[in-house]
Parts: structure tokens; C-alpha cells; sequence
């Protein structure tokens, strides 16, 4: 995690309001693909050459962004299989630009699930550290870490 | 649902930031009304035609600012009844301009309670799909459709 | 809470989205501070002279920067002990700027915690409301009163 950004507290400027607002649309979108169940246009969100950390850290780190697409479609399988409807929420969104026009990220999420005709389960609070680089007016993941809350890392 | 957006994922253009936090704003401060006990008020951020369909569909969607406040009222009624503090979080909000200068949008709702010297309960998950047009500087909802995770529609 | 702003709907104007997007990150900033465990950078977005009323009630206000970090360093004595991964999310952001340059603010907290390997636990619902003075390009807490839900007061 060396290079993920520290929180330097209220110290750091903030930044804009036109790139705040571009990345909480960004995250809005990104989640909204993958919880409409669609991991193909979700995986498209990531750099061909993108990594992902998961959370629960028991499986190593997905390479690439065919390794995501495949990942997330057998997710969602399992998902439709079981009839659950799932949303991650996103928010607490700080950024920090970095010299090459890239941007690091830190994010709380939260993971819930709701099976069809049972009750609401919010049930894992995470801390996301992502590396977005520009991508054709947009933006794209290139680093997603996830810190799973109750997971002891560090 | 045929005129509600699609999620066309992360390649449409951003709104502005000026026009994001409009929207932000409009959506505290129009669940901070109906939170803080005030239908009447709250009923007054709909049009006088406005629809409103509600999560449970079990009953047939609200038509019209008099039918929606005389159905907040009665809701709020029971909520002061049973000493109830009510709370809609609203985020993970997507707006998609439309030709003739309303919105789209769309975002995640939590309903959630807590009763007097009781546990908080989230007990559900919403995703809002709204219809905003301008009014006064601000906006109203003319067509308000919840979907209610684990209800299985679609 | 007379000097505390009444929501008076969607009717006044909302702020600028600079100034929202600063608050925005201002918030996703300071309680990440708290939540990773540094107590001291944390008193440090509050003024000298600043006022911190529990959610609990149970305890006088907290006075002074100095009273605000012996009772953060405390707390986070206790949730290391413990072992706990603890989170603020704050959301539902309306701002309400002052005739002197200060902001009153009020949002929706969530308090949660994970302890290490056990189960998330959302146990807060909290409404904010936030005295905010400029300080050195930023912002500081002056005044924070949290009402808790299912407290009953008023």
C-alpha cells in the first residue's frame, strides 16, 4: 500500500468541484454496471492491464481486465442463480491528483444483498483505494485495493 | 419503464458539477422534509400532476401533490404514533439531461427506523428512478418509480 | 437548537457547487482521520474554542479542542483494545451559508463497526448539525450537535 495515499487530513487543497463531481458520477455508473448485472460493460470501466484487490484477500489479485470481466460474470451467474438483488454503495469520496494526471482515490463501500422476497443484509463495510487514469473524456481503473473492515490487514 | 434511462454506463458525458450538486441539494433537503415530519412541505417538491409510484406495488401508484400529501400525512400520523425516527438516504446519483431541459435520474435509496429507545433498522434497499423538471430556480419531481430490491420486478 | 437552521425546503437557494464539493470533501476527510485511528489530526479540524454535544446525551457537551481529543484518544484506546474497524459515513449534505462567512450544515451520519473477524454493525442513525468557520483555505468544526435516533429529544 506504499503508494496509495496517505490521508493528509484537511491540510491538502481540495479539488475542484468539476472533478469532484466527475468521479462521484463515475463511481455511480461504474457500481450501477455492475449491479444491474452487467459484468461485461463493468469490466470495460478497468485499463486492459488493470488489478484488482479483492476484499476477502483470500484469492490473489485479478490481472487484467479479462480476469475481472470473467470474475464478475461468474459473480453475477451465482447472483441470478440465487435471485439476489445487490448494490454497492460508494461514497465518502476523497481525491487526490497526482503529477501525471492521474488521480488516487479512497472511498468507503458498502456491500448489501436482498434475495428475492427476503429481508435487507448490509453486510461487509470497506475502504476502497483505487488508481484511475484519464480514458477518452472518462475515466478507468487501473489499481483497485480493497480493504474489507474486520480483516485485521496491516 | 420503457422512458426511464438506461444505464448507458460511463461513456455519456457528465453533467456539470453545478448541475450535480443542484441535484444533490434538492434531494437532502427534499428527504430532510419528509424525515423531519413535514408532508405537507414535502408534498409541495412534487408538481400538481406528479406521480408517484411506491416501492411495495402493492397498491396503485399516487397520482396527483393531493393524493401524495394525504398520503404522507396518514404515513407520518402513524410514524409520530409509534414514536418512530424515519431516515431516506439518498445517494449513487446518475443524471441524464433531457431534450426539453428535465432529468432523469436515478439513485440508491435506504429506508431505515428507529424506534423511541430502540435499535436502528435498515430495512430496505430502493433504487429511485425520477423525472425532475425545472421550477422557481429548483427543481420538482413529476414522476417519481421505486423499485424495491428483492421485489423480483422487471 | 434555536440558532440551528430550520429547513426551509427546497425554497433557498441552493450553494455554489465549489463550496459544496469543499464541504463534501471536507467531511469524507475528517472522519476518515477519525476512523483510522488519529485522534489528534482529528481535534485538529475543530477550532480552539469549539463545542462537541454527544449523540449520547449522557455526558456535558465536550469544550475546547483540547476536551475533543483527550476524549477521541480515549475512545480510540478502547476500539484498539478491542479491535474494532469502526466507520462514519455522512451524507445528505445541505449547506446554509452565514451572513458572516461561517456555514451552518446539516447531514445524516451512520455509525458502524466490525470487529476483527466478525460481522458489520450499522448501530447509528445521527442528524448533524455543524457550526463551520473558515480556517486557512479550509474549514473548522466551531459547534457539532448530533441528535440521536430514537433519543426522543425535543
Amino acid at each position: 500500500m506504499s503508494d496509495t495515499p496517505l490521508n493528509t487530513g484537511t491540510a491538502e487543497p481540495f479539488v475542484s468541484a468539476e472533478l469532484y463531481a466527475q468521479i462521484q458520477q463515475f463511481y455511480a455508473r461504474q457500481m450501477g454496471l455492475i449491479d444491474d448485472g452487467r459484468p461485461a460493460d463493468w469490466a470495460e470501466t478497468f485499463t486492459e492491464d488493470a488489478t484488482f484487490q479483492e476484499a476477502s484477500r483470500l484469492n490473489a489479485p485479478l490481472k487484467g481486465r479479462t480476469a475481472i470481466r470473467e470474475s464478475s460474470t461468474a459473480r453475477q451467474a451465482r447472483l441470478d442463480a440465487d435471485k439476489i438483488d445487490f448494490r454497492h454503495w460508494l461514497a465518502m469520496l476523497d481525491v487526490r491528483p497526482q503529477p501525471d494526471g492521474s488521480l488516487r482515490t479512497r472511498a468507503y463501500a458498502l456491500a448489501m444483498r436482498t434475495p428475492r422476497g427476503g429481508a435487507l443484509d448490509i453486510f461487509a463495510s470497506v475502504v476502497c483505494h483505487d488508481h484511475l487514469v484519464p480514458a477518452g473524456g472518462g475515466w478507468q481503473v487501473r489499481e483497485r485495493d480493497l480493504y474489507h473492515d474486520g480483516s485485521g490487514r496491516d
